[in-house]
């Protein structure tokens, strides 16, 4: 089996990893001393910028932890929350689901509001909850839900948990970079994020953003060695250096990476290619015919639930096949309660290759003999 | 700052991360689907090969962690130990202390066997340490104790875990793919290693080889969920998957490294290629009066700690510096009670880099103005 690149890859209309540019994947060409001064001031220029995308840096802080998003999450709330604190997670999907998980594995007392995947969190919900339950002491919910590609309105959730005075964590895994958020204005004290989703580098490693007085408050909470978030925090502060070696290469991706977001014209600019990505899917999606799973105002431009058509010929697996032999990688649904295939609009992909997918799904249900009932564009 | 491969890397004589090969790291300039099926069968090949390097395929597996090493040795102790379990750990230098640590902060009753820095542990006494308690369930020790470079005997402590009927956990970091190891021989239970070590590929994730029935018999006992090795081992052999999105780029690395270790001729020839970088390193390095902090018996080819020259005018943080302006990079040391530096002789260098970095130490011992009592070659 040969792998290495002599042919255009398929381009991945995925929630990451994602396709990424020449230059981030030529970043990763060379061999850095985990512990040389060249790498230490890499990782700094990376927390840096990591920072200021989101906060005023005197008051907020980044820290990377090796290891995918979920990484990022475990460390995140098995070393904040304290042994005698109490967890309340707002959940619609399945990364709701797997933080009650991650603190039902670590004994962390915890509350679950649970929502249908098509709806936001209630925030009455998550208020009379707080002001029923004294005990609660951190309040968790995720920005986008993958799982339907929902936006949650985090802002209004922080209002709430800083009003019951709770530590606020939010998993902005797939929505930071592509949509503004204020750390200061949400009140966020911890927010998640990985380094193979919005700033469009390659995955290995997740990232914290923290408050910092809510960060150095977490002392003696950590309850693993690899995911102490406060330790690694205070190596990163110290000798500049990961406790544990570090992805290396991954995180020259990412400095290119976090360099090409600023040339695009930040966030604002990028936020705006994915939501032209998400705006031609969804006009020419609906004109094929095919329906949406969650009502407009409650879509985010990060990724799409599309429900199966109806017409028995459709099966995903073939549908998927089909479009990967033409290039292009579509995702799979992960929802409880309804057959639905998913398409993801960010990545280093613009207008012309949501164009060239959206001509190969016509062209796959024509092969396939799916009929779907046309609605007009619009 | 711009970071883009335009000049020659550095050198890297360290533990890792090493110098890789160029393909290695071409293999990471494509973007891959992490559930699609060409990455799925990458996977497939990568754990087939790790573990035909090591054991007979029907007995023995592969599982795949994020992370570094300690992520895997993490994995490792926090799945493997039940609840009523109690660990043994022999230790002489700093990844002894470090699995302690992780017994530690996991509520693992274990016993420590602490030994010099510059001397194995003692048979005997693992032997009457599992002699007079018969609580202890496992066992677990470094092959190639990075801090100093000395190589414990695995299969001599394996015998007695056997004989005593004590899963027998190996750290082989820095070992694996230097050192030919029979895990039937070595009566290894789990063996841990990393990607960015000698095979050669790039830092992002570890593996851990498992007899399959010690695997299976650990259900329910894992303390977290990132570092669950029974549901990350159950992920990859139900759908081929990652559970949380893995390295993809970093595993198309290790992928290449590990054709590349066969290209070479496998463990053997590449443990000779080491061994000669070690043996030309202790040769100049001793005639030029540098003294090695082991004795020779103690010694491997992976990495070698030298006592600093006693002349005034050494100071390590200058020597490093003139090294890495000459485009070698060495590693500071890690003992308890010793000033000491280390040279790594792994990655993708042999004798030519070797004699290069040799000549570069000459140069700046003079540029330094220190004198060495001068030895003969030999």
């Amino acid at each position: 089996m040969t792998l290495l690149p002599s042919w255009k890859d398929k381009a991945l209309f995925t929630p990451g990893p994602l396709t990424t540019s020449q230059k981030v994947k030529q970043a990763m060409q060379r061999d850095l001393g985990s512990r040389d001064t060249e790498f230490i001031a890499v990782i700094q220029e990376v927390r840096r910028r990591l920072v200021a995308l989101c906060a005023d840096p005197p008051e907020y802080t980044a820290v990377l932890v090796q290891g995918s998003g979920t990484f990022g999450i475990e460390a995140t709330l098995s070393s904040v929350v304290p042994p005698d604190g109490k967890l309340l997670i707002l959940i619609n999907g399945a990364y709701g689901n797997r933080m009650a998980k991650i603190a039902a594995i670590h004994h962390i007392p915890s509350v679950e509001l649970v929502f249908p995947e098509d709806t936001q969190p209630e925030a009455s919900a998550l208020e009379s909850a707080l002001d029923s339950d004294d005990a609660i002491t951190h309040v968790a919910v995720v920005h986008c839900e993958t799982t339907t590609g929902i936006i949650n309105p985090i802002e209004k959730y922080g209002e709430i948990a800083k009003e019951y005075d709770c530590v606020y964590i939010v998993d902005a895994m797939s929505s930071f970079g592509a949509y503004p958020i204020d750390l200061k204005a949400c009140n966020i004290d911890f927010l998640v994020s990985s380094s193979n989703k919005c700033i469009e580098g390659v995955p290995g490693f997740s990232f914290v953003l923290a408050r910092k007085t809510a960060l150095t408050a977490t002392r003696g909470f950590a309850r693993t060695l690899s995911l102490d978030l406060l330790a690694q925090w205070e190596g990163l502060e110290g000798d500049g250096q990961f406790r544990f070696t570090p992805p290396t290469h991954a995180i020259l991706a990412f400095h290119q990476a976090l360099l090409e977001l600023e040339q695009e014209g930040g966030i604002e600019a990028r936020g705006a290619r994915y939501r032209q990505n998400y705006d031609i899917t969804m006009d020419t999606m609906q004109a094929m015919g095919f329906r949406p799973y969650l009502e407009e105002s409650r879509r985010g431009y990060i990724i799409t639930s599309f429900y199966y058509p109806r017409d028995p010929n459709f099966s995903f697996q073939a549908f998927y096949e089909h479009l990967s032999e033409k290039g292009y990688i579509i995702y799979p649904g992960k929802l409880s309660h309804a057959d639905c295939f998913r398409i993801g609009h960010i990545g280093r992909l613009a207008a012309g290759d949501v164009k060239a997918l959206m001509a190969a799904i016509a062209e796959t249900l024509k092969e396939m003999q799916v009929n779907l009932v046309k609605v007009p564009v619009g």
